[in-house]
């Protein structure tokens, strides 16, 4: 069966449609890999192999996926009759109550999911080394971190568990394990997939879901089995033209791509960060794109305030929200410490002040429009380094916000797209001498995912990166 | 020039066109009127006169209005060097730096700016009778209310001033107003209208702009030539699937209807309000459509809480904006006292509390989702009761709230559709005893104004209200 694992999503539903092999198979396949990999990866924190048997007694529909093992992140998608804990202890056995939308889709795509994956606590910050169920190992090198929040999906798929996983983004949180663990990953235009039905936006539209894959045409035809809106959503992206696997193997045309070798934090990138974007502009010269060296004006330190200022109020109201459910007052020793320094941080943030920082926020999104009227593209390392030693993004009781704080210097680029709503996808094309992946970031203009998905094509065709493999998984 | 005066803004295009009257002939006629009526109705509060003989001199541009006189709502709506107040006094003579997106659409529309219009300040009741610039008076009766908080552009569309009027809508403020002048009124579905490029979005989608007009399809044909985002807006309204001007006249088929005599807060209708919706009811199924009683399920004490949460802390955002602007601390003494008890109120409102508000609103946005399965449309009276009489919906310095408590009872039905992004219309369809109009309110679900459009222009041929003219210019 190992043969299998590393064939992508949309190989092992073919396999599936001409009776190759069975969706039992599959998920025997994906189990033993997820018991055998998972004592070093710590991907998967709650397996769910007899709901995805069931799943599969039960008759799965035909979709797209049919029979192909899929794991959801423990944040974001409940699964009824599951717990989701958002990685904090109070939850941790806190059953959803209903499927969200999302996971609806995901099984009417014949998705059988087996299991939950980790994620720092509320998604909080660019690793995944919670408290409550440790940290996730990059498969590439075991010391270094999955990224986050959804390091576990991303650890899961880079070592073979499943093909793809279900991932979300606030701040980067889809393409940064993807840059870390040697994946493809797309954060889609803002309100792409509803949120429902028991959320309608987050952090006012910060909060985009989807995947982490291995291919290109996974992460596209599981977009187009996902997308869409919900009766109630408060907010619609626009439809696309026409399916988004069109896309793939399309030609992007001759697009103008600007990229940047500065960071709008004034914090220098690391030597490989810089190869990582220069060896990704010299590749979209050489395929005919116009690649010149630019970059929108973004005053990092102000995107860093009033970003903080959303999620430290984002995270006070999801504390509040969990004492109101279990009529116990929050208390520090209940949550780690970071999350616990942005809850007293959050206080602090009045409504007028959250309205503010909406308010400048927005108005960036008018100044990287009018970058997007000269450029189709913005390209720029998915982050500043390479994936950090487990333990690096840490805060400590003399610092509690000592995680954040790096989380900003080493996330230089992906929070501005969660601000603008805009499309950006990380692209496994790079990797450091020391065999550590490192993304390689594309930015479209809103509701841009097809000149996305037509240039992550073309990119995979030139520099294919399906036969890496983390020494893990060799 | 009075026969044009109660032409709607087609009619008036249309004799532009076949050069049957001059652009300059149609604005001294606005003008004369303006100065002639205005003393009573106090509509006006900027006459442009200047600014618009100067659009009409440099050549004005073909569009589907060209030529036919607008006013401008002193609030949402820049316009390049004139003030816009939004009648606080610290603002009042503050200089818009350029136009809105908006302003810029009327504009290539062909529209002859020629003032801006009366508003309660910041737009935060349902009455216009700021202190700054004294009370609008209501054209069918001097001593009643104009409603708000588009008062100005309804006195002065309801008086004849001009065919149609700028107006916007964050809790009904285009449909009050319309319910009270006898207008027709249609709040888009959100961000249809572009608030760009100064302004992202207002209080999480709460405010919408567009118009009052007399006819049907001048508010059609006006939202074909404003509708659309522009680049960098955070939403987008999903693309009309053909002009709405072309559901003017089109069959709406057979509608089910849905409409109520109660209230969500428990505030018993006036009779007259019984009569509207009543009467409404009735002729919707003389007209074909199936009509039964029912209403969504709607916590209107819960809804009013997170509502004053919402706006109250909008209000403080505005009031330290303004703060930060002029480099003095606000003072209870410039602003109005509810205008100054929202912003006490406000500053109690933690970032978290007004997450926790969206969030319970975007849920009620579900609810009324799931009504929509069964009802295409949603019809209540406009307001709780015929127009107020002026001095009624004011708050003293002993019940500096007494305003907005009046408030919430007498606008009972329309707040909703501002949570839920939904399209709704005020039509004129009911005329009291007393000679006052009061609408009926139909609200379509999410994306719905090419059903609003059709039946309005069922409606308004069943039932026109074209020949009808208020006492003031009869």
């Amino acid at each position: 069966m190992n043969d299998v694992a590393f064939l992508d999503a949309t190989a092992q539903a073919e396999l599936v449609r001409k009776k190759q092999v069975k969706p039992a198979e599959l998920l025997d396949g994906a189990i033993e890999r997820i018991e055998r990999l998972n004592p070093q990866i710590n991907a998967v924190i709650r397996p769910m192999y007899d709901e995805a048997r069931k799943t599969i007694s039960a008759g799965l529909p035909q979709g797209p996926f049919t029979g192909v093992p899929f794991l959801l992140k423990d944040l974001g998608a409940m699964y009824a009759g599951v717990p989701q804990s958002m990685s904090t202890a109070l939850l941790k056995d806190a059953v959803s109550p209903i499927d969200s939308e999302l996971t609806r889709r995901y099984k009417a795509a014949g998705l059988v999911i087996c299991g939950k994956t980790n994620t720092p606590e509320f998604g909080l910050v660019p690793t995944t080394e919670p408290r409550l169920w440790g940290a996730s190992h990059n498969p590439w090198n075991l010391d270094r971190s999955t990224g986050g929040s959804s390091g576990g999906s991303a650890a899961a798929v880079a070592s073979g568990m499943v093909p793809f996983a279900h991932a979300n983004d606030g701040g980067g949180s889809i393409r940064i394990p993807a840059s870390c663990c040697g994946l493809f990953g797309l954060k889609p235009t803002r309100a792409r997939i509803t949120q429902g039905p028991l959320v309608g936006d987050i952090m006012s539209g910060l909060v985009n879901e989807h995947c982490v894959s291995r291919s290109v045409r996974d992460s596209a035809a599981l977009l187009d089995a996902t997308a869409g809106s919900m009766p109630g959503d408060p907010y619609v992206a626009p439809e696309p033209e026409r399916p988004y696997l069109k896309e793939v193997g399309a030609d992007p045309g001759h697009l103008r791509i600007a990229f940047t070798r500065k960071t709008t934090n004034g914090v220098p990138l690391h030597p490989d960060a810089i190869a990582a974007v220069e060896d990704a502009a010299k590749l979209c010269q050489e395929l005919g794109h116009e690649v010149e060296e630019a970059e929108p004006m973004v005053d990092g330190a102000a995107l860093a305030q009033t970003f903080t200022d959303l999620w430290a109020a984002g995270n006070v109201w999801s504390i509040d929200l969990i004492a109101s459910l279990t009529g116990k007052p929050p208390r520090a020793d209940d949550f780690e410490i970071l999350t616990w320094a942005l809850y007293e941080l959050g206080q602090e943030v009045t409504a007028a002040r959250y309205l503010e920082a909406v308010s400048q926020l927005q108005m960036l999104g008018r100044t990287i429009a009018q970058f997007h009227h000269r450029y189709d593209i913005f390209l720029t390392p998915t982050l500043g380094a390479p994936p950090v030693e487990l333990g690096y993004l840490a805060s400590t009781t003399a610092q509690p916000m000592l995680a954040f704080e790096r989380a900003i210097e080493y996330v230089p680029y992906t929070p501005v797209q969660n601000v603008t709503g805009q499309p950006a996808m990380s692209v496994p094309l790079y990797w450091t001498d020391a065999g550590l992946p490192l993304g390689a970031h594309f930015v479209a203009a809103y509701n841009g995912e097809a000149t996305l998905f037509r240039l992550a094509a073309q990119l995979e065709e030139a520099r294919p990166w399906a036969a890496k493999r983390p020494p893990v998984s060799a």
